[in-house]
């Protein structure tokens, strides 16, 4: 198993992805060979801070750009040529990589995949698949971002390749399946949710009906289908409100001593809340349906998302997910 | 001054929608008449329990029928005839009132009043404006759910309407309007947005470009505008993640005796973050492009709910806003 790490890309990059990349590099099995695609200098200088000897598959590929993190994706992968993610994502399309690892500009790493790799058999466009965490168990949702106006067709695939995600990365047996609406009933929704409820119901997953936004978190479905545009805004607005809250609380705490009696008794709660909703937990969002294993890591990814990013990745690998979602959907559309 | 009032209406009906019509017309300046729609007998009992005189503004208006919460809008407005929520509209529709409130099904509220009362003109369907609490300052988010699949062109209403109600409600001087999107550079978003965003640098007034759904609950605008899908998504995503965190908080604070006594401590964090994240305050969402002042509170609307849904509907009569919408509108479409 090799796997190709875009060293430069993420709010912290090189340092957590290289230390991130050591620590795969030293704990999974089976890896012959993790790349650091980057700047040689910057990223052999953050090897130099570990202590003990570096993993002997690990191995630095040198690169002179970077897509930084606002950088319009588009026009980035068509003038940088010489990009980390580009140069992370042609390793695996010329066959010297089995996956890819960034944490870097998202959509430059849809761009690069989507160009470079192509996409699966029977895939119109490859789509962000965004583990979220709940108090029980978590849920992949999907598209989170990679193609607004999706078509009725598109979230038909998505419900397949989500589907088949859920059961061999997250070991969900027989995964069930709920298209994002307003409404639980079937004909509640837009005119895309619409169709798409038709067509998922010919589908041979365990496709449960319409699921609300509002009981998302309660653990209702494994998998939640939607528009790019739709997922992208449940995405955001969870972290938001998350992050409001948090703060929120953390200010309220500090208000009289009291307050802070009562945070120093509970703080438990806070470290254990913390860990349990940590997206690093899940090491980045599968891009699936490209021709090729892309995991995008969150951009403020540390080591520890690093090191689970490329876990998932040789995860994927070993379950043959493309193929999975290859022959599941020449099922539904022999004639693609 | 006269308000109607769905007694029927919302999970704690007649209870508290009668106790809050009362605090209202013991509160609320210049109002000369509530009327409490609904079953008589019912609301009798309820106005038989309050201690001291009934307000003699209050007259109960009797009907037999009332819409479930479950109920398809669009079925119950057409057979229920005499529901509360029908009858309630019909008092504004023929004069006898000038706005009403109700708790009660949201699509059936809005079906009636788009039946019955007709758009104002300019407008193409009336939106939900619901006001969203954040810990600076709250935000108008609209479309809230009223329009799956809202044109440009409505939303562009929409921006105008939500300024306006940003303006002369919640006090908001020069309202900042932001079309809600997925990345903030003016290309980010659909097909919608994208039109949508040429059509609000045409229009007068304080539009700020494209927010993105994680920068909603800083303060960034006063009003979001977009489609009703995604306003729904955006509010009851909102919704669902302050709720499981709430739950979650409270089952880790009960799991050692360390946390109880650091609840116990600082329990007026929660107390105050309750009351300030309360939707109650606000009064409810109204129904902004109805050709009548229409305010939709929360299901769970209690006495307090409904006693500032009443205010609101008193204050949204006092500001003329819908004139003022209509004169607004007129001035970006000559022609309608």
């Amino acid at each position: 198993m090799r796997i190709s790490v875009d060293a430069m890309g993420g709010d912290f990059a090189p340092r957590e992805i290289v230390a991130g990349s050591i620590q795969a590099a030293e704990k999974i099995q089976g890896l012959e060979k993790i790349y650091l695609v980057g700047n040689e200098a910057a990223i052999q200088s953050e090897l130099n801070k570990h202590k003990g000897p570096i993993p002997s598959c690990i191995e630095i590929v040198h690169c002179t750009e970077v897509v930084g993190m606002g950088e319009s994706p588009a026009t980035a992968i068509r003038r940088k040529k010489d990009s980390s993610i580009a140069r992370s994502v042609e390793l695996v399309k010329d066959g010297k990589a089995d996956a890819v690892f960034s944490a870097g500009n998202t959509g430059a790493a849809v761009a690069a995949a989507t160009l470079k790799l192509r996409t699966l058999k029977g895939v119109s466009r490859p789509a962000i698949a965004t583990v979220m965490p709940t108090p029980e168990k978590p849920f992949v949702l999907l598209d989170a971002g990679a193609n607004p106006d999706s078509t009725p067709e598109m979230i038909q695939q998505y419900a397949v390749m989500g589907s088949i995600y859920s059961r061999e990365i997250l070991g969900v047996e027989n995964p069930s399946v709920g298209l994002l609406s307003i409404g639980e009933e079937d004909a509640k929704g837009n005119e895309t949710t619409k169709k798409t409820f038709r067509l998922l119901q010919e589908t041979d997953i365990n496709f449960t009906g319409n699921v609300e936004s509002r009981d998302l978190y309660d653990g209702k479905v494994s998998v939640a289908v939607c528009d790019g545009f739709v997922g992208n805004v449940v995405l955001k607005t969870s972290e938001a409100v998350a992050k409001m809250i948090g703060n929120w609380l953390k200010d309220m705490f500090k208000q009289n001593i009291f307050r802070i009696l009562g945070y120093v008794f509970a703080r438990g709660v806070f470290k254990e809340m913390k860990t349990h909703a940590d997206p690093s937990s899940y090491g980045g969002a599968p891009l699936l349906g490209a021709n090729g294993i892309v995991i995008i890591g969150h951009g403020s990814s540390n080591a520890f998302a690093t090191f689970n990013g490329i876990r998932v990745a040789t995860e994927a690998v070993d379950h043959h997910v493309n193929h999975l979602i290859e022959d599941e959907l020449k099922r539904i559309n022999p004639e693609t």
